[in-house]
């Protein structure tokens, strides 16, 4: 059999980490585009996915996404101009700068968590809602079996 | 609690397979470049994960990654630039082309199936081989469950 008919029919676990991440994504931003967010784009999801509504650090949202801060200063400089956050100094310490939704930024935020969870329903539907939990739970534990890092591993 | 604390502790789907997808990426990479392969990247998996060693059509691994045939066609530029791939007439059909590995793509193709292999069976020993093998099945289901579309999501 072709190798390819082979990875098709039987996908290893790369393929299918890749599909379900991008097809999961693809979702997000084109309903979120049909919500009148069509200038996000996946890469922007580093830090809107984590972004809290009172402000957070940049090395904190690097942390989070896994990105190095270099990755995480050219999309927040993206996210500015478009007016999804700003940077302002942080109040517990003046030195420091703090990333903030714009009201654009909280509604994006707001739409696409709602997005996730319609997603996550389809496919407990899909599954079985038992079977789903178990999935989720064994998607989280194998993420965390494996080294976070700090590179942006779609460069 | 602060959102991006609920996001970290409680991760959602979007977030829980954009992890699994670049952690799983980041070994495989990092691996191959302690082989040798340290120019390969990330976003060439979308061509090298498929690739038969008789060689493939540009749209048939334009449609097996869920590619638009111009991301398709830049990653193949980058590749046989790289040395990984080069294209030839195809011997069916003078007028169409084909894209064949070059030794150092085959050696990348087996090495990299490899690497995979070890990543498997590290998550089958952590989840436990019938939990490993009930998740493996779940991902793709849930990935079949959502479109696949032709989009380059990590644009």
């Amino acid at each position: 059999m072709r190798r390819s008919t082979r990875k098709e029919q039987d996908p290893d676990l790369g393929i299918l980490a890749v599909q379900l991440s991008a097809r999961v994504q693809r979702e997000i931003f084109a309903r979120a585009a049909e919500r009148g967010f069509d200038d996000a784009r996946p890469r922007h999801g580093a830090v809107l996915a984590y972004l809290d509504p009172e402000g957070t650090r940049p090395g904190e949202l690097a942390r989070l996404a896994g990105r190095n801060k270099q990755t995480m200063g050219a999309i927040l400089d993206e996210l500015e101009r478009l007016g999804y956050v700003r940077r302002t100094p942080d109040p517990a310490d003046r030195r420091a700068k703090l990333i903030v939704p714009t009201d654009r930024g909280l509604r994006f935020m707001e739409v696409t968590d709602g997005i996730v969870d319609q997603i996550e329903r389809t496919l407990a539907d899909a599954l079985g809602s038992a079977p789903y939990r178990e999935f989720r739970t064994a998607l989280g534990r194998s993420a965390q079996s494996l080294p976070a890092g700090g590179h942006d591993t779609e460069a």
